[in-house]
């Protein structure tokens, strides 16, 4: 018998049969003893349409006021939810976020959890009841109803594991697990059993997109193991998780990639002190993210100083930064659009020597230039012309051995 | 400058363009110095696809979680409206029922209103806000969501404006006011400028379905002027207060009728104590309302008894009444479903002698045939042939001088 706190997203509860579906699965798990708790988010396109009603008014309408729309979104799903496993002879009571007062912040639309009550919920459990409770969604200290983001109910489902200290915290998705890589760009892709929370972080801020990052450092700080599952197939999931004896073996764990990258150069800027401050810091100021950042300094004296961004902020930092050249005095801004970040993710790359010239050897085979390279403790990172993108992923995967044993 | 707490339910809340008709109206009570707190239902036709997905789960779901469903209607509202405020200019905050603490009972779907909490209303009042507040709904001492019942918006608004003294609560509806009778029944029907509480009861109860009857209960009770305007036309509507000097000339408000009745008879009942309760104890126990009841008794030591049921209850109330006419050995039952009642409503009637002859000099004058009276303070009420409904109001109307002065 264990605790379990189970997140269903939007597509798993995005109609009455499929809430009946989830109602199901949760029946099962209480009758082989396990006490559940889940968080459920708002039927699919309930949330947009709710945002839709708002835009209709106005095009920026108060935060405070977007979270008091939103939120009942998540709270529908929670009735319908215990509604269904009541029809299934279960116990089940619902509760909003501020129900079982997940206390955050007052950042509407982006709060940060402070911390849970949990008295209500342990009650309901020690009675034999499913708690169902809104995800996404919390209340601040004066009461005022918050949210915390798109995709914040995962967040939700790790931050209720951790208070309730539950043995594991279930993410419902409509993905069967965490893969190697993106299934659609390689068709060998193979899910893993396990991954480290440090992997998963680099594997889904790198567009991975199967959990919220948030969700994962949250479920890594509390130690909370945290699995990926389908809400519609059976099977075991990708279960993420400090690291262990066993696996160091598993050198590469997967390959990430992005596409929505951008690479903006600044060349034949004087090399003094600050440069890179002087840079970025007007970047900033503009609230354009910077992801990777490399200079190089040059024979004569000056620097050439490249970084990425995101691409929708392409535009904007180019102007920004040909500002910044003509204070620099430097002799040139360039930029390019139509570059990919490919990544090499795995804890054993630690004490491997060799991975980064395997990496880059793969890469060469295939005749693909490497722009830029930057490395971490579990991650090699090149950015390439996007028109690399499958080839080089292709390669890598097959390079390191990822690739899915035939059948 | 007034504090004035307006209502608008889910017809003039009904859209988004509708929702900006009710924020520009709301804001010219701002801008001549009111200040201003709104009671909103959901939007017309919400509550019902609530309903529905619910019942497309079970037949008769825990009246806990739809509580926690339908709530999420007015929710909407509220959040829509504080932003078509804020697209005016005007500063506005939404509340839910369980954020200013509308304290109830736990009769989930119908519970009563305990208390309130004003603090944050007067608070946000001071600080030049218009308050918003989601209508039918509050929360239990547990913090259960509860809602008030449908139709329980005007509850909120009354106790709201009771709880924070108000000046005058206004509920705006698509009608523009109280009638003498109804308008499609007398097309020379007059809106009333003036009722007293007692009178809009009556009116209320017998088919002028206007306002809640628990409303205008509670507004009379905690003595708030009550008013009723269209949402849609400009107007003063009708004030619902209570009685003054300047009033008593008015001596009929208002025809009422009510075509739901239907009429049960049980003949030759031994006369004895007790007889009333043995008749009415069983039907009371089904569950069965009794409007009017008439007992008279005979020369041969036997009583006949009549009362009136809802017609949907007529086919269960007579069932019911067979098996008591065995048990008290009377001799039969006779029931009629085409029947209806008429009313003369007036505070004026306690004080002026003739009311009663006039009205039926009136019906005989028609040719209409009286099968019961029932009389009260301020109410003459009469059950006739269904098919005499349109001329006896007619009649009623135009004899007490009720009708619309010519143009």
């Amino acid at each position: 018998m264990a605790l379990i706190v189970q997140k269903y997203g939007g597509t798993s509860v995005g109609s009455v049969e499929r809430i009946e579906k989830v109602a199901e699965k949760i029946a099962r798990f209480r009758e082989q003893g396990d006490d559940v708790v889940v968080v459920v988010s708002a039927m699919s396109g309930e949330t947009n349409r709710l945002i839709e009603l708002a835009r209709a008014i106005q095009d920026e309408p108060a935060p405070r006021e977007m979270d008091v729309l939103v939120s009942t979104g998540e709270q529908v799903t929670i009735a319908l939810l215990s509604m269904a496993l009541h029809k299934l002879g279960q116990d089940a009571r619902s509760y909003t976020g501020g129900q079982v007062r997940i206390l955050t912040d007052s950042a509407h639309s982006k709060a940060r959890i402070l911390g849970i009550d949990k008295e209500r919920m342990a009650h309901d459990l020690d009675t034999g009841h499913v708690v169902v409770v809104a995800g996404f969604q919390g209340v601040d200290e004066a009461g005022n109803i918050t949210t915390l983001g798109r995709g914040g109910s995962d967040t939700t489902a790790v931050a209720l594991a951790a208070a309730l200290s539950a043995d594991e915290c279930q993410i419902y998705t409509d993905v069967d697990g965490v893969y190697t890589t993106d299934p659609r760009v390689v068709a060998q892709a193979r899910r893993l059993n396990r991954i480290t929370f440090e992997e998963m972080l680099e594997m889904a801020s790198l567009g991975s997109k199967v959990l919220q990052i948030r969700s994962v450092e949250f479920a890594g700080k509390y130690n909370v193991p945290l699995r990926v599952l389908s809400s519609f197939e059976e099977g075991e999931g990708t279960l993420i998780t400090y690291e262990e004896e066993g696996m160091e073996e598993a050198r590469i764990s997967g390959i990430a990639f992005n596409r929505d990258e951008a690479k903006l150069t600044i060349l034949g800027v004087p090399d003094q002190p600050g440069v890179a401050y002087h840079i970025l810091g007007p970047i900033g100021d503009a609230n354009i993210e910077v992801d990777m950042i490399i200079q190089n300094v040059g024979a004569d004296g000056t620097t050439d100083f490249t970084f990425t961004v995101h691409r929708n902020d392409f535009d904007k930092a180019q102007s920004v930064l040909g500002k910044i050249a003509q204070d620099l005095g430097a002799r040139k801004v360039e930029g390019d659009r139509d570059i990919v970040k490919i990544s090499l993710v795995g804890v054993g790359m630690r004490s491997h020597a060799g991975i980064a010239s395997t990496m880059f050897k793969a890469l060469a085979d295939e005749g693909i230039n490497i722009q830029m390279i930057s490395t971490s403790e579990i991650k090699i990172s090149v950015v390439v012309d996007e028109k690399y993108l499958e080839l080089g992923v292709r390669a890598l995967h097959s390079s390191f051995g990822l690739d899915q044993e035939a059948e």
